[in-house]
């Protein structure tokens, strides 16, 4: 069964007009995906920013659940938090990604505005052969992933579709939303 | 096919040691979960909390996007928080679902610690007849809801699983998880 990595990417996303832009790190975004990462099964979860600044911000969310008060709190949001790796860019995180696996992961395109992809049904049934090549998905914060990530891509997964023509998730969403339909019971 | 109604219930849930609590509202909770009952074709979403404060506080958050600047920004995101309302208790949810669907919802209790509950195919596919019931989905802040809640329900959803026996998701995320099982193409 394939081995699942995620990577958050802050750069290079788009913002609502389309333009390219870096977004911030939002804390809930680590909490809240690593906690599905966790959950279904994620090898490593990495958060992806090019500027010290915020790596080191995102670095401060994870410590405050590792050390002292936090810690003692709430030991299932330090288990899920553990999954996180911060690294500057998608080659660091693919690297990181192959040394845990070792072999390099096919990196997966995702995207509300995808057209084309691969059905997540097929996807699923890829991932489950015995000899599958590890997997690292792209979530794109801000309004999603700019064509300079897809471009890296070796597959694109199909948009979600919920019941109409209305697709902005929030990227917590949709990252739950694609571990279960690829790894859900 | 049935329409579904969400609630997000801040009172009765439980904290982290089982105890009886009402948690605050986060607006983030708020944003995700319109945000994917927009996309899922949820009819409406009752905010529920007992406190005059708090309601009047998930107010602001929808009106910050409702009036002049947020508006401009980003409409998409006012087009999913309209589907909010903001009442008292889980009798006012009803009322006022009930008023929408013409018919009384049946209330489905969910949680990460559910051992029994329907299954979500069995529940897509009775939600699926021509003649079902409307459904008002209870989803529970804090550590989930309260035995109280359950005992309101009509019936139980069984518990979302991943890869493993881990499963703290976000409410966030599991009420995303909950409308793509039953409503995601």
């Amino acid at each position: 069964m394939a081995e699942i990595f995620l990577a958050l990417l802050h750069h290079p996303v788009v913002d609502r007009n389309g333009r390219l832009i870096t977004s911030a790190v939002t804390s809930l975004d680590l909490h809240d995906i690593a906690r599905s990462s966790r959950t279904y099964g994620v090898r490593a979860f990495y958060v992806v920013h090019p500027v010290p600044e915020q790596r080191e911000f995102a670095r401060s969310v994870i410590d405050h659940w590792h050390i002292g008060y936090g810690r003692s709190l709430d030991s299932r949001r330090v288990e899920a938090l553990d999954l996180i790796e911060i690294v500057l860019d998608l080659d660091a995180a693919m690297a990181a990604a192959e040394r845990a696996a070792g072999r390099r992961p096919e990196i997966v395109h995702t995207s509300a505005r995808e057209e084309k992809g691969m059905s997540f049904a097929a996807m699923r049934e890829r991932m489950a052969a015995q000899d599958a090549a590890p997997v690292l998905i792209m979530l794109g914060t801000g309004f999603g992933l700019a064509p300079a990530a897809r471009e890296r891509a070796d597959l694109a997964l199909e948009a979600i579709r919920g019941a109409g023509d209305y697709n902005h998730l929030s990227v917590r969403a949709a990252a739950s939303i694609i571990l279960d339909r690829l790894r859900g019971r």
